[in-house]
């Protein structure tokens, strides 16, 4: 048993192991930085094939949070949990507001939101037991389905790297290739479309491919060919770790710019592309209008409006780190950024005389 | 890592592990049970050969405050926290107010009382961060030194354990052996020398064993001896894990009824005592003057006189294990007794048809 010298652990200000008998409610609660505010990151339900698995999960994701909110500009801080099983099988309505019941035993310092294996009414039923709960669907009073805002703002980021990288932001005579077709990856193949640019799609599930090619007149390639079509651009919309030593070197793009989470198979991987000259958007900070939409949520009167501009500001945010990263790693611009901004907002505490 | 699957997890609600980077604060706040009330137990600071040594001691420990908070009759359920650490060494102002930081963030499901390592000074700088701290000084506003009370509890239930035992609570002619002559032992030996018992003391401290001469004209034996002294009754109120396999056959006491934690080194030096003919009184259950205090100072206005008649009748719950035990092993009757409360406490919320 180790968590303070996890390899992950990276200075986390409480991690919480909760437990319930009743609804079988495993859960861990990872509350690493809040510095900027509440830590607000997503509730993942997943079958771990073990714990060790599922702690080293939500230290990663957790700290990503506190990058990816601060980098939003944000006055959130970085939090995730996972509870341990099978959203298939496992999930209740007790095991939910169990979990429910130790979110609000931390007063607010994680605030929960929707991520994998879990749906808007699920989080509803979570906000029986406490109010530090967001993103919930518009008929409970949140915000709705915040993937239209991650795919606006991959699309933003998209012209973004386009402008960087050609001088023109124009995607009418570009080819993109995107892998997967769910929530975001179709709303981002329509603005595409709509932006002119031609599409090559891929996913596993046939209504999805069929939608985008009468739709879009997307040209459709297997899965595992994706990345290498000879493409402008490769958004990966799908998997983590697509990004690795196997598929870099295959890919045939100028730039990658996607909504998947953890792209990057390992931190070595944001050079590798860099030394083949490939334009990579951060991914924490092009897939931030989720995380933006949450926020405007948690912030009182929700407007859409004032929410659309913040999430086109990401097209801002990724051009200073390209323009930072010149041909280097962005990914290793994007995290040093935002630990300048952490340390930045520590200051005025970090002031005061030691004691 | 293993955390829900560990030996001594038990369905702990939850267990939250704490850092701050700028004190060096790595803590562990176990809340095992809140079905009484919220978990109150102290805070110990102690430097842990390593995680996995102070995670056992904190859930062990926390499970133990459930029992005994329960027995008590005390609206407080069971929690524990550690600090990793040397408290002469690494405890400082800012260490613990981090400490009271991680305390404020559970919002007040865990209660911190003193334990170890922990002075009321210490309590008092924690509580500049929450208020959800006990046992303060009375300087402070707290109920002060309790060992008076635990003291007053542990002489109380020598007198039931001798009533049990022999049908006479009079220890005019008894012959008691005290192991440890700290704040509790040195008050129980003058309780039990106003009753006019003889003693028999030992303690690694020369001046606290002259003072146990002068007042108390006790005989002082070696440490390592005072087990074996023939006695009436022998008072362990120093280390735990004094009643072992290699103890107990030594033992020559028909009583054994003392203030020290975790009395038996394992759950089978319970039944080696009954074996033995030794009546044994639960250590929880004996030792609980401090924390009914604590709970008295948590209630509101503070009465002592209604404290030390709630620690009068720990006699009572002692009576009763005994009665209950006959001839068999105390300590495994009192857990049985225990649980029982505990599941009566819970049923109301049980007969909630499940949904």
């Amino acid at each position: 048993m180790e968590l303070f010298d996890h390899p992950e652990h990276d200075g986390h200000e409480a991690v919480t192991f909760a437990c319930d008998r009743a609804s079988g409610l495993r859960a861990i609660i990872a509350v690493h930085d809040r510095t900027a505010g509440p830590a607000c990151g997503g509730v993942r339900m997943w079958a771990y094939a073990n714990e060790a698995e599922a702690l080293t999960d939500v230290l990663r994701l957790s700290r990503g949070m506190t990058l990816k909110n601060v980098m939003a500009g944000l006055a959130l801080g970085g939090g995730k949990a996972v509870i341990l099983g099978d959203a298939r099988t496992a999930k209740s309505p007790g095991l939910l507001r169990a979990f429910g019941r130790a979110v609000d035993g931390l007063g607010g310092r994680y605030i929960a939101a929707e991520d994998v294996g879990m749906s808007p009414a699920d989080m509803a039923v979570m906000a029986e037991e406490t109010p530090h709960v967001a993103g919930r669907g518009e008929a409970e009073g949140g915000s709705g389905d915040p993937s239209p805002l991650t795919a606006l703002g991959v699309f933003e980021g998209i012209r973004a790297a386009a402008r960087h990288a050609t001088g023109s932001d124009d995607l009418a005579d570009c080819r993109i290739a995107v892998q997967g077709l769910g929530h975001v990856g179709l709303g981002l193949c329509e603005r595409l479309h709509d932006a002119g640019a031609a599409l090559v799609v891929a996913d596993l599930d046939r209504p999805r491919l069929a939608q985008a090619q009468v739709r879009f007149q997307a040209m459709v390639v297997a899965p595992h060919r994706i990345h290498t079509v000879g493409a402008d651009i490769f958004a990966p919309c799908a998997l983590g770790g697509v990004l690795n030593a196997d598929s870099i070197p295959a890919l045939d793009a100028r730039i990658v710019a996607g909504s998947a989470n953890n792209q990057l198979a390992t931190a070595e991987d944001g050079a590798r592309l860099a030394d083949r000259g490939i334009l990579y958007a951060p991914d924490y900070v092009i897939n931030a209008g989720g995380i933006i939409n949450v926020a405007a949520e948690l912030g009182g009167r929700y407007d859409r409006a004032a929410v659309e501009v913040k999430v086109r500001a990401i097209a801002d945010t990724l051009t200073e780190i390209f323009q930072a990263a010149g041909d280097g790693d962005t990914a290793a611009v994007a995290d040093r950024i935002a630990l300048q901004r952490l340390a930045a907002l520590r200051r005025p505490m970090d002031a005061v005389p030691a004691g």
